[in-house]
């Protein structure tokens, strides 16, 4: 008995550990992003959509920004700065011209989602993340974490321009 | 009791004139889209998303297209055609550059969702649509229901342009 208990702490004690690594700045858990320990929430793609956009230039995709029911929440009240637990993710495809439906229509004026590109988190948490504005980042591409440094260090200066009224967010709900 | 039966009775069947007027090709609910009586359903802001798209032109917007339960599904399982019962919302505004983007890429790139225009519902229902691929169609401005005939009979003869694999439906699935 004594050493099943010994055992059983010593799970408890791994899994706490595991349980405590993506909260760790710059932790090691390949799972979530560079700096920030950002995680790909499960079922985030059924998520509801805040609004919808189109970057041209270098990035010209095509992107719908979705949110949690926190991040719904205040999209809807108006609620600023976003709550702790809010997470909006922002979701990109190629911008690629429909084929098929330029047929239909008979001109050249359809563009559609191609192929995803990455997808991109936000998430509040005021304490964890009170150097970059309550915010931590993530990218994501097939799913899997950007663990280039570098490239999450850019997340914040670009955030950081917005007017604060704004809380560093780029998106505004669209009814 | 017995006028209290009577009364029941009465109101019973009232409901259930008015619980069929909506399925009357042309009946006059001013709920319902003109043609195909399709209602604009509760809750259809909060769907999920099937894909997003870019329709330039005299349209000039960008666009969701959401899905019902039913809908998506079908969308992630590749069924067609679609069953009964499944939903396809297109919410559209319009085309608009942001200057606040903008200034803060530091270049003119991003487009996002401006005032809502309108949105398109396809619902399938292959008895009562029977006549046009099993899809009946509406469209709603500020929530109300267009009750133009000449505007609803342009819907299928443009969705009857596409692939019958597609089951005239426009969209296709983004990941």
């Amino acid at each position: 008995m004594r050493r099943t208990s010994i055992q059983a702490s010593v799970i408890a004690a791994a899994t706490c550990i595991i349980a405590l690594v993506p909260v760790a700045a710059g932790g090691v858990d390949d799972e979530a992003s560079a700096i920030f320990g950002v995680k790909l929430p499960a079922g985030y793609r059924d998520w509801r959509v805040i609004s919808v956009a189109h970057e041209a230039g270098k990035l010209n995709d095509l992107r719908a920004i979705l949110g949690n029911d926190v991040a719904m929440r205040a999209f809807r009240e108006g609620t600023r700065p976003f709550p702790d637990g809010a997470i909006i993710a922002r979701l990109a495809w190629q911008y690629v011209p429909s084929a098929e439906n330029d047929a239909v229509f008979g001109q050249a004026q359809s563009f559609v989602a191609g192929p995803a590109t990455n997808v991109q988190l936000s998430v509040k948490d005021s304490g964890r993340y009170a150097d970059t504005g309550g915010w931590g980042f993530g990218q994501f591409e097939d799913g899997r974490p950007n663990r280039d440094e570098a490239l999450l260090k850019t997340c914040f200066p670009c955030h950081a321009r917005l007017p604060r009224t704004d809380d560093f967010v780029f998106t505004h709900y669209a009814p």
